[in-house]
């Protein structure tokens, strides 16, 4: 279903039997940054209701043969507004950077968002992940500036939209 | 749009700028459980998205006057199982417990969803909190036993499930 990933990787919907497998993955992607309160958080920010009810716009990338997670993205259509859609979560194994499976899982996110009429992304990230940030800003989202408090005490966010 | 509220409370629609008000009350609520990290994981199982973009499905019940809020829903349309609507995160102040704010808001919640066609509704609980697994199933719901790191390491929880 996305005809751009590195030899080796094939791509498919999420489902709710790959929570766990995601889950198991980000420590060791994120570097284990915060350590145990930093697991914590992720698991918190990927509760299992997104692998249960957003499956139709979440994806997964996976080596060939078994061998495992290699990327994923969580995202949904909005309810609220009906030309937006939404990316929650992204993560890409560090080992695969640089060769376009982020580019590839968002431009696959791109379609399905059209399929179903929207014509626009918002997604967000931390002001500290400028990696992240340059990312956005190659594949074409424009960026909001920080916003202190934006997801609560202390959880400034930088707010991210493209025009599909 | 609830009208079997006590009097003196009036609900609406959530909103983006509610995101910082409801927070600003959980801590208190939850009686400041596990200090400054609690505080964190409730931010983070309620990002600001959620005010955002599903708000059609989510409710706000407030003292008449300006008096602030007195009780909250967030749920969403399951984008996966057309017959499915799902309750993330409920709170009611505990100095209105007893009195149905929140039965009156899962009814509302139950319009809502069977508005749009939805014939079952899931939500879940940490084991831990009997107070709130008694209430679903005075509401009705039926609970599933503990589920050991459902939401992920550590992360214990009970589903429930209604038709409606």
């Amino acid at each position: 279903m996305i005809d751009d990933l590195p030899a080796g990787l094939t791509a498919r919907h999420l489902a709710d039997d790959d929570h766990p497998r995601v889950l198991a993955v980000l420590d060791g992607w994120w570097g284990g940054l915060k350590g145990e309160a930093g697991s914590t958080e992720r698991a918190l920010l990927l509760p299992r209701l997104y692998f249960q009810h957003f499956n139709t716009t979440s994806l997964l990338v996976e080596h060939d043969g078994g061998g495992g997670v290699a990327a994923f993205l969580v995202g949904f259509l909005s309810q609220t507004e009906p030309d937006t859609a939404y990316v929650h979560f992204v993560g890409v194994d560090p080992a695969l950077h640089g060769q376009g499976v982020g580019r590839a899982l968002y431009r696959a996110f791109f379609a399905l968002a059209r399929s179903h009429g929207r014509r626009h992304v918002h997604c967000i990230t931390s002001p500290e992940n400028t990696a992240s940030q340059a990312f956005h800003t190659r594949l074409g989202f424009t960026a909001s500036g920080v916003k202190p408090d934006y997801d609560g005490p202390g959880l400034d966010r930088v707010a991210f939209t493209i025009d599909l």
